[in-house]
């Protein structure tokens, strides 16, 4: 089954649209694991027993598994989501982009090695950036259109013949990239009047929307902006809500109650 | 020491403008080392001990490394050309890119778990996608513009306000970016007009830039379109040309001969 449809049983099977960002901050972690020489792990993984059956996937941040000398536990990480609760997808944030043969390295790090069912990526290079990663046609390949982050307009915003560039972004991907129909876009949630023009332009293609929570991004506008013509089709990420909802002995507990209730709001706003 | 004062110093020490890629493919080790166990880290260490004095940087590219579960080795590597070779400089090629508080662990990754003098980046999602790596004053930020692969052109070359987005990141980086001195751009080496057009936009600035050889870019053309006021300013990447010069007995002594052919070539371009 391809990604984009495993995405959607996981999310009929859970009623949810909540993606948990597991981004383990080395400053970040509750006071129980806090001494514990296994706690990069160990904290994902009760944050994943915690809300398994809350979510619609988990989207573990490569960067900080990197800059704790932490790949061994992502491999353990992600193979563990995949024994233990099989219907949930998992989508690596690595934003990975170089040209072909290099691309192909980086496809096989996050596909191969990590065995992530989705990565995402950066559009910037181009096509033959991204080519290696759509060959993986089971595989989804969630590329960066507008982001949630202040920089965000930068660039992505800048006018290309009339239209802001994510915007030629979000055509050329619908338009080109997506002959194996597993393509996917980053549409922040703090920018729903942009996400309203690239669902728009793409009909029901899936967006990964960070900048829910911390972030500061609109429930209610972004979904009205965002939702595809099933009232579907938008992985609400939240990441620092979640994993840090409580420091204490309850983390885990906290963390479960905090993406049950982002999944209950999202629920409502939907009726 | 900033990173382009020392890029500068082992440019002038070794009278060179040749960047050697360590890309280390998995399907191109030379004879002597297809069955050595070791033989990530001994390739590498082969080719550098073969070329120290005919370089002016290294670039290890992250993505060989992380498809082979070669990060401990990436960072012995470094360490061993920071120990042995301590004035030749390493560009870290990782094209990273993500919002504030996930890059801030990407640049902790490049500068402090492996110690690079510099990484690339990339642009796409703005200003605060790069500050953390910026505010490493003494480390070298080298981010994308031009790149050499066919996909440059696909979002690269598309005009806003009259004039293709690459020149709008190099006015940016170059009058927003560059407070402390120690931005680089990549610019390809099969794009010299553009090359030409960004010179004239930046000054001085440094230019990575990769595409000679495999990628077929025109040693003349591009120096000079891209050299600096001083004649100088380009970092010649040369990867698969030199790693694979001979796949036999003799690749360190081939690899060798590769990387001082292209340092008197362009030594002779410049001429």
């Amino acid at each position: 089954m391809g990604f984009i449809n495993a995405l959607e049983q996981c999310s009929n099977t859970n009623n949810s649209f909540v993606c948990v960002g597991l981004d383990p901050n080395p400053g970040r972690y509750p006071a129980p694991l806090q001494n514990s020489p296994g706690r990069l792990l160990e904290f994902c993984k009760s944050i994943v027993d915690a809300t398994h059956d809350k979510v619609c996937a988990y989207k573990p941040q490569i960067s900080y598994f990197a800059a704790q000398r932490g790949e061994a536990q992502l491999e353990e990480l992600i193979g563990y989501i995949k024994s233990e609760y099989p219907g949930v997808p998992v989508i690596l944030d690595a934003k990975r982009g170089d040209i072909g043969a290099t691309a192909e390295q980086y496809a096989a790090e996050a596909f191969e090695r990590y065995g992530a069912d989705a990565v995402t990526v950066n559009p910037y290079m181009g096509f033959d950036a991204i080519e290696p990663f759509l060959n993986y046609s089971e595989r989804g390949v969630v590329i960066l259109c507008r982001t949630s982050n202040p920089g965000g307009q930068d660039f992505q915003e800048l006018l290309v013949d009339g239209k802001p560039l994510y915007q030629q972004v979000a055509r050329t991907v619908s338009e080109q990239w997506n002959g194996h129909g597993n393509c996917l876009l980053v549409v922040g949630a703090t920018a729903p009047e942009q996400m309203r023009e690239v669902r728009a332009l793409v009909g029901d293609m899936p967006f990964l929307v960070p900048g829910v929570g911390a972030q500061g991004g609109d429930l209610p506008a972004l979904w009205a902006a965002g939702r595809d013509s099933n009232g579907a089709g938008l992985i609400i990420n939240s990441s620092r809500g979640i994993l840090y909802a409580s420091g204490g002995d309850d983390f885990a507990d906290a963390a479960r109650a905090a993406t049950d209730s982002l999944r209950q709001q999202i629920n409502s706003v939907r009726e």
